[in-house]
């Protein structure tokens, strides 16, 4: 007797199930153009303007943590889904899925920390709904944000062999600050979560490079599957170095004790950007001199072999094959 | 001691509650000059391009019924709330939030449905995103739904006294579907939800008539909800004649039994029109040449006296106030 296959934890994970999930039905049934790239958003036109139009639902738990709450992160992972496309984030909707029993206090300073986090980026929250679940069919509050852009920059370009990879700070920051705001950990460490609107940042590299090929906030899955989605059935590879990439010694210490690969961390204020070899060190430049980049690294390039895989050079001098994540390390991160 | 004030069932019934929070809390933090009119969408001006943008969240429980399951639901309801503010449908975007356990089978057919109906509404599905939580922390799946529509009509206009108000159809029959499928009930009975696309209705009744006031689709809160918002705090009010208002024999003898008003019961593919007194019959006539209309009714007008209420001429003669719903009759209806 076989079971009934069902869905898992993992099949939100980002990683491989959630892959596989989006090939084999949803890319299947919902069977237009604009979904086939699988970017962070999708490039509509609307006679002849092009616009940016992404959603995400937020469940992080806890609701608040260091650094942000679910209000702040709604906004600015969406804010961040429209920016990589090279899109100028306007218009933001916001749905809310209450259980019954959440405080009105929580409630109304999930809404300011959104209100907020969507003034600084530049955007306006202009629709919404509400809905509320039983006690016990939800969890304190579920957000849904979906966002228009307006594209101002063409993204992305053509990879090619000797493009560089950069990211714009240390990584793993909002992860593990979840993973200690929910507590039953044996020691204590301070780290906030690195959530934040990233437009301002992306659109000062835009404007001093044409030549940025490629942009992504390494959220759900963190900079490994980035770089994976990116090589998946290419003719090209990319080769990182270990010691290049930026991590805190807090997250280092964290990843250690408790045997996470930071590689696979979720950030919510971090993107990864691939530039052609003539215009890194002038994307970096710039980067740092930019409060959200000021720890961006230059930790890679795009190689003609392996093709199809994301190498790593170790910091023992060793190499091996970084892989998609399979299943999750932390359920709930974002 | 008082206790901390918290979210009860009935914030989400989108009836007084509902409005409270959207006043005290929504309308002060999200302080957007588009979100201000309350409408079904908000309308965006890009570069001078008029789009309508729009969300819900869908938790209607059972996830199948009658006419209908949630992922047809929620393509619906998004594609009806562009279309009544005359903006034809163009994108849509789905987020699902499923909750571990949930059968591979249902979530096909979940999105084989919302596939469906958005090809029938002329729409597509650009944009997505799935989260698993775990087994308890949600129920079954929510679906988020967003979308972009291009306005092709403008709405709403100037409602004045003698203007009429139309209905699509008998009204009650979702909600009386949902309540019937979560059975437990002691008779037998066999509705459909009218779960419906409406933008080939409501492009065909604004081709005929340019004096078109206002239109919504009355679900959630229902029919008297839709004309308590629209005389609120104005210096008219509506008259409706009980006689006229359709319902079916099926939605009204289950509303005797159970003490149920029809008034407030939710409705997934019907439309209130308000048209001017010249233009009504005309419109009720396209209406009903039109397989989503055709039991529309002419249900009343706009009347000078008495302002800012609903009052029902009953069909034994009397007349009372149609109030705005303060609890919910039934939960989780869309």
């Amino acid at each position: 007797m076989t079971e009934t296959p069902k869905i898992t934890i993992s099949h939100g994970s980002g990683g491989k199930l959630t892959h596989e999930l989006i090939k084999t039905l949803f890319l299947e049934q919902f069977n237009a153009p604009q979904l086939a790239p699988l970017n962070d958003s999708a490039i509509i036109d609307i006679n002849g303007q092009k616009l940016a139009f992404t959603t995400d639902s937020y469940v992080v738990n806890p609701l608040f943590f260091p650094g942000g709450d679910i209000g702040k992160l709604a906004i600015c992972g969406t804010v961040n889904d429209l920016s990589v496309m090279g899109a100028k984030p306007l218009f933001i909707s916001c749905g809310y899925i209450i259980e019954e029993g959440l405080e009105y206090d929580a409630l109304a300073r999930i809404t300011r920390s959104a209100a907020e986090a969507a003034q600084q980026a530049g955007a306006a929250i202009v629709t919404g709904d509400t809905k509320v679940v039983e006690h016990g069919k939800g969890d304190g509050i579920f957000i849904n944000t979906s966002g228009v852009g307006i594209c101002e920059y063409e993204l992305p370009g053509k990879i090619e062999t000797s493009d560089k990879v950069l990211v714009s700070g240390p990584i793993g920051d909002h992860e593990v600050a979840i993973l200690v705001a929910r507590g039953g950990l044996d020691f204590q460490v301070e780290i906030k979560s690195d959530c934040a609107p990233l437009w301002d940042l992306i659109s000062k590299i835009l404007s001093v490079s044409n030549k940025i090929k490629f942009m992504r906030d390494p959220t759900r899955g963190g900079l490994a599957t980035v770089l994976n989605e990116l090589v998946e059935n290419k003719e090209y590879g990319i080769q990182i170095e270990e010691a290049s990439i930026p991590i805190s010694e807090k997250v280092n210490g964290v990843c250690s004790l408790l045997g996470f690969d930071p590689l696979y961390l979720a950030n919510e204020g971090k993107v990864v950007v691939v530039v052609s070899s003539n215009d890194a060190m002038k994307v970096l430049d710039a980067m740092k001199g930019h409060a959200l980049g000021d720890g961006a690294a230059l930790i890679g390039e795009v190689v003609a072999e392996p093709a199809g895989l994301v190498a790593m050079k170790t910091k023992v001098g060793g190499r091996r094959v970084v892989d998609m994540l399979v299943g999750t390390q932390l359920p709930r991160i974002c």
